[in-house]
C-alpha cells in the first residue's frame, strides 16, 4: 500500500513522518523544501521523541509520484486550486482521500475533482511549526477526528473505509476518532476557529492574550454564539454551552498562536474562504446572517490584501 | 468679556487662537506647553492665513484663571475626570460652557458639575493637528455646529444664549451653524466617527484606505446602519440614506486620519467611552443591542489597554 501526503509542512510532515517511521510506504510532495529534503531527510522533533526520516520518497512534482491507496491533502487551502492537476493520477481508482484542512467544503473540493473517489474529513488537533527547511516542530497534541465524506451535509455513518483509515492512523500512532457526522464536526471546529484565528490576526495577540482581556473575552464568546447559531440553522444542533466548554478548554491550553496567526506573520495568504466565507455563505442559504463573522471577515480581507503587499506575493 | 480655553490642543488652540486674533480676552489653559508658550506665543499654521499670537494669556493651572463669561472646554473627553476642579472657579454665575467634544454625555459631564450654568455642545469639522508645542497645523475646514443642551435628550431649541456664542464665533471668522436638537447632532456625527475612528485604528488605515477597499467599505456602511438604527431606537430620526451620504462625502476628502487614529499613534487614551460605550447603552437601554458596534469597542479596548503599555501611560 502507498501513501501519498500532498503538502509537507507542519501537518502533512508530521503525520506523514509518523506514518513512514511506523513501515508505511510514503510518498511525500513539496515545493520549496524539495532540494533540502531530498538531500538531507525529513526531521520531526518532538515531545513524544524526535523522528529522523534519513532516506524521504520526496518529490516537487505530482506527476513524479507512484499512484497511492491513500493520499493526504495537507496544503493550505489557499492552494486548493491545485489539486485539479494533482490529485486525478495520484490517487488509485479504489483509492481514499483524506483532507487535513480547515474549514468548511474542504471535502467537495476534492470530490469536485474526483466525484468516485471516497473522500475522508480529518480534523487535526495539533500543535506543530514548521521552523525550518523538512525541520517541523511538534508541541503538543496531535489527534485526528476523522469522518467520511457523504457528498452533501447528511452524515455518512461510520463506514468500512473510514474504519481502514482509521486503522492505518492507529497503527503509526496517531490517536484517531471516528465520527459518523463530519458536517457537524466541521462546525464544533469553527465555533473555535472563527473567533480565534480572526481575533488572533486582527489583534496581534495570541490564545491567552485574547482571553485574559475581558472585553475580547466576550467577544470571542459572542462569535462562539453566532457560529454556533449559524451551525444550527444548517442542521447542525451544537449546544449553547460548547462555546464555554471551548473557552475553558483554551484557557487551560498555553499560550497558542491558531494557525491563521502564523500564516498571517509567515506573509502567507489567510484561508479566508474556507474558515470564514463559506461558513457564512451557508448560514446566510439557511436563511440566518452572521453579521459579527462578515465584520471580522472584512477586517481579515483589508489586513490580507496588505499583508500580501508586504510579503510581495499576489492576492 | 473674558473667554477661557480649557485645552490648548489641536481644537481649542485653533478656536481660541481665531477668537483672540479677532479682538476677544481669550485665557488659555495648557499643559505640557506651557512654558513654551509663555515665552514663545501660540503659532497656528493655516491655508487661511497664519496666526501669530506673539503674548498670551496661558495658564497651566485653572485656579489661577480670572472667572470667564464663556469657557470652551476642548481636552479630549479621557480627560473630563479634570473639569469637577476646574469648572466651577472658573465660569461665571450666568456663563456658558460650550462643548467642543465628540461622542455622547459630554454636556452631561458639566451640568453635573455646574447644574446652573448654560451649556452648549459644539461639533467641530475640522482636520486641524497639534505638531509642536504650541505649535498647531490647521489643514482644511473649521465650521462648528452648536446647539444647547437641555439636560435631556429633548432639542432646546434656538435659545437667546445660543445666539449669543454663535455672534462670538462669527466674529472670530469661525463659520458656526446653530442646531435646535442637539441630541440629534450627536448622533449624526457618531454615525461618521463609530465607524472610521475605530476602523482606523483596528486596521492602521486612513480614511481613504478604509473606502477603497470593497469589503472595508462595506463594514463601514454597516456599521453607519447600524449607528442610525441606534439613533432611530433613540428617538433620533435619521434617514437611512444619510450613510451613504456620509459616505460619498469623505469619499471627496483628502486621506485623513480620525482623531482617535491620532490619539492612538501619540500613545495617548482612546475615546472609546463617550465615542462607543455610551451611544451603545443609549441604544441597549431604547432595546437595540448595536452588536457590531460592541466587537468595534471590545477591539479598541484591547488595542488600548497594549497601546498603554506601550507608550507607559496608566489606563
Amino acid at each position: 500500500m502507498k501513501i501519498g501526503i500532498i503538502g509537507t509542512g507542519a501537518v502533512g510532515g508530521y503525520y506523514g513522518a509518523l506514518l513512514a517511521s511506523n513501515g508505511f510506504d510514503v510518498h511525500f510532495l513539496m515545493n520549496t523544501d524539495f532540494e533540502h529534503v531530498a538531500k538531507h531527510g525529513l526531521w520531526v522533533e518532538s515531545k513524544n521523541g524526535d523522528i529522523n526520516l534519513t532516506t524521504v520518497n520526496a518529490y516537487n512534482n505530482a506527476k513524479d509520484m507512484p499512484s497511492c491507496d491513500l493520499v493526504i491533502v495537507a496544503l493550505k487551502t489557499t492552494h486548493n486550486y491545485l489539486l485539479k492537476d494533482m490529485l486525478p493520477a495520484l490517487v488509485k481508482p479504489d483509492g481514499v482521500v483524506v483532507v487535513l484542512q480547515n474549514g468548511l467544503g474542504v471535502e467537495a473540493d476534492v470530490s469536485e475533482i474526483l466525484p468516485a473517489a471516497t473522500v475522508v474529513g480529518g480534523l487535526c488537533f495539533l500543535c506543530s511549526n514548521k521552523v525550518g527547511p523538512g525541520h517541523i516542530r511538534h508541541l503538543d497534541y496531535g489527534s485526528v477526528r476523522i469522518g467520511e465524506h457523504s457528498g452533501d451535509d447528511r452524515p455518512a455513518g461510520i463506514t468500512e473505509k473510514l474504519k481502514c483509515v482509521a486503522d492505518i492512523f492507529g497503527r503509526a500512532s496517531i490517536p484517531v476518532h471516528m465520527t459518523d457526522n463530519l458536517p457537524l464536526a466541521r462546525w464544533e471546529k469553527l465555533v473555535w476557529n472563527m473567533p480565534f484565528n480572526g481575533l488572533s490576526v486582527i489583534l496581534d495577540a495570541d490564545t491567552r492574550q485574547l482571553i485574559d482581556f475581558p472585553p475580547s473575552f466576550n467577544l470571542l464568546r459572542d462569535i462562539m454564539a453566532e457560529v454556533i447559531n449559524g451551525a444550527c440553522h444548517c442542521g447542525m444542533e451544537i449546544d449553547s454551552q460548547f462555546a464555554d466548554l471551548m473557552l475553558t478548554a483554551t484557557k487551560q491550553m498555553v499560550a497558542y498562536n491558531p494557525s491563521m496567526k502564523l500564516d498571517f506573520d509567515a506573509g502567507r495568504p489567510l484561508e479566508i474562504n474556507k474558515i470564514y466565507k463559506r461558513p457564512i455563505h451557508a448560514a446566510q442559504a439557511a436563511g440566518f446572517e452572521m453579521r459579527l463573522s462578515r465584520a471580522i471577515t472584512a477586517q481579515l480581507g483589508f489586513m490580507d490584501m496588505r499583508n500580501c503587499g508586504r510579503s510581495g506575493r499576489s492576492l
